[in-house]
């Protein structure tokens, strides 16, 4: 396998913080792979929660197509994580957003991935050209 | 139904800080009342862990025996909560600790409950004494 | 501390089947206490999907307004666990459903709880009178 | 984006049954694109364990090095899946299983997607060779 090399935080333009739950290790005294898609989930929606872009009643939401994620070395509750964001495209409707967790202190990622969302109509969930307000926030994370 | 009343902040003696994450909420667009046992469980453990009496490879683990929470009002994702700490009793080898969910700002608990460990020895599983560092930081919460 | 004795297979009238899932084991190697909660509320729901009278559009919905669990033995995965429940009283809007965690082949209770919900309208969360095809589904469980 | 094509029902070598929880579902009333993967860790490990290959106390582990998912439709709780599985390589000490994700009935993927495991030493996590057991368990699904 040729595998990706982890990345440095200063490829990320945007970082949240998110503290581990006991219940993430699983039996191995380690965060379950499955885990790090909640905190990437977490942190794409807080942001654009954030910038108000994103509320309960959105007439726009993002649904998503597809995710990916690389390991390279464990996290542990209680660690605390910085999750760093950008963004690598905009569609019409679509984007490509680019994660990676990072321990506190630490330069070099835990692991990273993707994370693609379609933005939809609530209501009909059909894609919709992303609003302009939307296109401006993920401007921020290009 | 006789319900309990919500507690006041100043009842609790110590405060964990937890932001909700984006799946915490149910299709009901509040937090799902099984969550509120993690906010609990992380809290104790994270609490146990900074003090330095329970490490990964601790000789006595605490086992979980019984829980309980009362529900008052929707927490939501993005909400950040303060989760608050005291230990209401000590026994030979359990401990009753009562936790409360409270939003940033909010003076009245969104919830409160309880949660009984009983402490064993990691490898055979049976009660054992609680070890003196233990109680010492179990009585800073009483 | 009275704890109560773990309950009997005889003791529920209905059950559902729920395997567990690899990260319900938590790092200690059995499911985690939080997620009993989880099986209590699919159990729940389910049956009162299965019997009609749940729908993802219901103008009816439950809120969980206490819960409580003992914990008796361990389970892990990939134990396959039944789900026993009963209703232990139906008021004017709101139901205590009891309910126990049995392993497969095991006549006595790994866990056991109870959940009350109280029923509120979809839209401004208010107790509403329970309606009667609800009322029918419950008393098949009392 | 170019897209990958749901795969057929057909294309998969064994399959594991998962009903979905409540809780599965998230604000939008589908099942969290974060669980599909907790459906695609538990289906491998419970082959696995089945298989006998993979035990509590295995000196050999399998750790998570890359995973990724394609979705295609939404699923909903109380939807029953089957978890479509296959082996697409076996190396040295490491395995790509392939996965996906079928409501009861369909013989077109929900969702789709890989697992890279590499096998490590439980105590000092560094990669081994695959024992001759665990291979012949994966041949089976190639």
């Amino acid at each position: 396998m040729s595998r990706p090399q982890p990345h440095h935080r200063d490829e990320y333009r945007h970082f949240q913080c998110l503290p581990t739950r006991w219940a993430d290790n699983d039996v191995y005294g380690h965060v379950n792979n499955v885990v790090y898609y909640a905190f990437f989930d977490t942190a794409v929606n807080r942001y654009l929660m954030e910038q108000g872009v994103l509320r309960p009643d959105s007439p726009v939401i993002g649904l998503v197509v597809e995710t990916s994620c690389s390991y390279f070395a464990s996290v542990s509750f209680p660690d605390t994580l910085d999750i760093g964001m950008r963004v690598a495209s905009i569609g019409k409707s679509s984007v490509r957003y680019e994660l990676a967790v990072f321990r506190t202190g630490e330069l070099s990622a835990s692991a990273q991935g993707y994370f693609v969302h379609v933005y939809v109509d609530a209501q009909n969930r059909r894609p919709v050209e992303l609003p302009d307000a939307f296109r401006q926030a993920l401007q921020r994370l290009a």
